[in-house]
């Protein structure tokens, strides 16, 4: 049996999490949304992995949800209602897993992106895309409105250019995904591993402690009032001074000498 | 006497909407707020509708308020107060009129549109100008911030653009609207119609169940933290899952035909 | 020994604050934190500012927090948690309080902010940056993430953006930053300065009752619901109506002559 989800870690803490069901479109089975569930859990916590890529096989990064297995979840007298809530329930928990998780997580998109597969993308700390890949929350196509696709979807573009996908269906390219803030930036596909890996061991190379402070806070912080964001995160930086990091970090800024992380 | 919103309903469901007041602009006095609110209504509830299309007769989109009815609106002994409460809150509540419909609302943006008329534009779901259109918040020019219009403006552009129109009072063209979100895209004026229609009927083709639960989560989500966002889109994607639409579309998709509509 | 903010009011009430530390790139040393909080909170009160232009002497805007000076007050049986707690809260007090100044504020960037300083030029209502300018939170790279100038940062600039500053710690070009909504756009720094004059200029123009009402309702309203925000809206808008500006502002349009401001 070929494992769905291939897990690698390398010597600078980047675990690479490759989708790896391609004959179905890398769709989110069951299977798959356990294996990542799993994956972003157990990441958040070993302390060997510092950073997480997140990538695909085959030409689709995903395709969302794996609507044979769902249709043949329509049984019983309550025709898939349970199971359904469960499905829903499962895969938006594995969702605000990747935001919950202290390691940044970062797509690198090579194909096209859809439904729940465009949701994972933008679920994403941060998301590289080949200019070849594509991205649609298309369930408006078959009677199922993308709807908890739009709840990451609309927390990272502006809400006519997210109301466009989802009302048409349409494919978005890369370079336009680009320009509505869905992903970071597009890059011609062979240039796509190596402009992720450089942003990863960037980040790999800071402070873990650090990282998982900010990240944290910064999601904390975005459904705050701006005076209880700012008392948050004054609070959340008090505490991060007094870290053994931050004062490594400052000692050797003002030394003009590299920090060495008491996490390395 | 003419008409000052003409309704047109054609045989794809697409319900046609102009403002006829070219002589004023296209001013949204009492009379025409209460009959675009009453059209939103209306559509809502017509069966015969699947997407909204407002447009405009005239070099002008809308130039807002009717100043000249606004200001003899100025008497009593509470010197209009109680007038101008019941003006703003009917303007406020049609705009919200156009959130709150089951049919998704495009404005097809010919020419300018000022002060309130660039708050319908904002408040439609999608929206499509004309490369000559241009928007602006002008109230600061005379004494009346747009203070309401920014309602819908902040919605949809980044706090600076929104900040730069409100205190300025500047025209931004279409182009530039397209830039900060405040329209979908900018088309040559002679191509703008097609555009629209091309638009509105991809939406009316799909099922107007799943469009309007669609809508109704869009903007209920929106307001919500991440964790009750996903609470609550979850819920709807398992209802519309039990739907008759969502079975019969999921069903044409796996048997690659087209699907029929229950509602069509 | 040389005023560290330059205060500089002109006849049309546009008031020109300095940082004027430039041997320390204007870090936001204690005295340069009250310096700002007391220029804001006087001018907030002086009739005669009717804007703010935020500058700086010197290569760099401003490089945010005073490290030498933090590092010293890691002392006493609390290692500084005292302290820490004391800097963050007047820091977070006076960002809050270039938003609640009732004068709009405009940041003029000729040159890099970074950490607080980025967050400086977040907070401000307005910013054009010279080409040459770049932003950064770079506290990741010293073990001390930029938490707090995220809750700046994060209400400008869609997420995946934001994220990429404050993992990365890389600088962030100006035409860059106009692209995401960091500052409203970048011109020539031969430029840079009548852009700014202009733009200033012009709202100092408008009536400053009007331009407090307005600016106060934004902030006020973008961290309420829809319905509550028009709410809040329609009803500023009626006591906007009702003020002696808008009824001079309303009747000067009708009868095309320029407005005499009573507040002028």
């Amino acid at each position: 049996m070929t494992d769905i989800l291939l897990r690698e870690c390398d010597a600078d803490g980047i675990l690479r999490l490759t989708l790896n069901d391609p004959a179905k479109r890398n769709a989110l089975s069951e299977a798959m949304m356990a294996a990542l569930a799993d994956a972003f859990a157990e990441a958040g916590r070993d302390p060997a992995v510092r950073v997480i890529v997140l990538a695909a096989n085959g030409p689709a990064f995903s395709a969302g949800h794996d609507l044979k297995e769902m249709t043949a979840g329509r049984s019983g007298d309550d025709r898939g209602r349970a199971y359904f809530a469960k499905v829903l329930g499962d895969c938006s928990a594995m969702m605000q897993g990747i935001i919950n998780c202290p390691k940044p997580v970062i797509a690198e998109v090579t194909g096209i992106a859809t439904a729940a597969g465009c949701q994972l993308v933008a679920s994403c700390d941060l998301a590289i895309a080949a200019d070849t890949a594509a991205f649609s929350t298309p369930g408006v196509h078959i009677g199922l409105f993308c709807s908890t696709p739009m709840v990451a979807l609309s927390r990272n573009v502006a809400n006519k250019h997210a109301m466009e996908m989802l009302l048409t269906g349409d494919m978005t390219s890369a370079s336009r995904a680009a320009e509505i803030g869905l992903v970071n930036r597009s890059v011609a596909p062979d240039a796509l591993h190596e402009e992720v890996m450089a942003v990863a061991r960037k980040i790999a190379s800071k402070s873990a402690m650090t990282v998982a402070t900010g990240k944290r806070a910064f999601y904390a912080q975005s459904e705050m009032t701006l005076a209880d964001a700012y008392d948050h995160a004054a609070r959340v930086m008090v505490d991060n001074m007094l870290a053994r990091d931050a004062e490594e970090g400052i000692g050797a800024f003002i030394e003009k000498r590299a920090p060495e992380w008491q996490d390395a």
